[in-house]
């Protein structure tokens, strides 16, 4: 895994929880945050954007990968997520899938739980792209020889 | 239909050209760009960021709308979206219905030609939400009595 | 508009209202039902299928449609859709364009409310994929030059 | 890992290959196939389904997944999928988290390369949904108490 500096991890950390502040969740309730830090040290942030008809739900993960690279941003050095939820949530398959398309698979990936700031044991789990998603499908499956 | 004064007009078609620039679509090779105007006189850019599983794919309507929604951005204008295809063309069906969850229906949305500055006849088809997406299934829908 | 013979719709209906018995919806609590005539006059029966990550859920009638393409049926002569509301609820836009790669726009398409056996006048509405997904964007627009 | 009889396992893997051959791809010309094994001994088949809009792409396996739920089956024992490459290549995180929804963690699939039949030692890797994916997020969550 790579190693992110304990100040960025913090500002990262901080991101995502104020990423969740704009979370339009009518039907779940379920505020989740996410922060992206690109290698060039900005960070994007990200909430979920629910949707009456429910499968046109976007995550907070894919927002801010959708943000930055519509932005221009394509190489990421770490994602954090976090949710109400007083443990750490991963992110959900569709949103690993997507962290796929652009990350690499040592990329660490933060998981806070709600109360991180005061819980200083369990509070921030710390994983990667590749643990979350091992054999994982990815562009170059699509280049593969057909039989 | 709302109205939109020429200069706001001029300046998202612009920003629609401009979003296309950060397309990502090795799959499709098929550049779509996005500028959503706020109430407040903003202009939010989005592309299509596309996916090796192409399900995960979202399209340049969408990411300008998630971009928005997560910045606290929830009331629109209007909406411009160009291609690459010298004639306009239409958001699909999952695009019509996430710009429902947040849009009224007289909303203008202003379909461009990739060539709609030099095509001043038939550049830019003018639409609304209501005309794209009738009979619209939106977050009232699940309120309604249940039998 | 094409035309079905009533003895074909009465089944149709009916056979959308038995598609909503198998809904998996403990999130919406929305049950949707659709059935899909194929041109041979086989109906295929669709319902919503939600996911806890809400983006992962697909609808009755892309159900429907996903069910009669994997089983090599792709011609179809109309489709029904019905809810627990008791009026007419319309197809979202996600499902308008997964119906748009395969039908005709000229297509019937039959919104039955939870009461319609009971309510004559206004228990079914009668519509097609050209109104409801007018300037639909489909697979010829990818085939359209760039400029 | 539950085990599956080695009749059964054929009868899987053979269903996978079979339910390549409706697969809808004009885009990717990539074709996958699944076959689902219900705990009554049933195997139901699914094909992955493109859109011209890729986002309404749906995989074979969620296909597969969508058509079960459908008949009112929601009890799974395995699982297999194969496409035309000649390696085991494994779901996107989509279906990783449709699969999620319904089937317990320790459920095999099965990933059979094209020429499994030929390929004794390589053709099938057999996995798990808790391998393929880790701390996954699911319907519990949502229950989770929120601060
Ligand atoms: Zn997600
Ligand atoms: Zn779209
Ligand atoms: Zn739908
Ligand atoms: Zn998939």
């Amino acid at each position: 895994m790579e190693v992110i500096v304990t100040s960025k991890r913090d500002r990262l950390l901080q991101a995502a929880a104020e990423a969740k502040t704009f979370a339009y969740v009518p039907y779940s309730k379920f505020r989740v945050g996410a922060a992206l830090l690109t290698q060039d040290g900005e960070i994007i942030k990200g909430c979920n954007v629910e949707n009456a008809s429910y499968g046109g739900t976007v995550c907070a993960e894919r927002t801010a990968i959708f943000k930055a690279v519509s932005e221009g941003k394509l190489k990421f050095a770490a994602l954090a997520v976090t949710t109400d939820v007083a443990s750490p949530i991963a992110p959900c398959g569709m949103c690993r899938q997507v962290i796929r398309e652009f990350c690499s698979l040592d990329m660490p990936i933060l998981l806070a739980a709600s109360d991180y700031l005061d819980n200083k044991q369990d509070g921030v789990r710390e994983s990667t792209l590749g643990e979350l998603l091992p054999y994982s499908f990815g562009p170059e499956d699509l280049e593969k020889d057909r039989t």
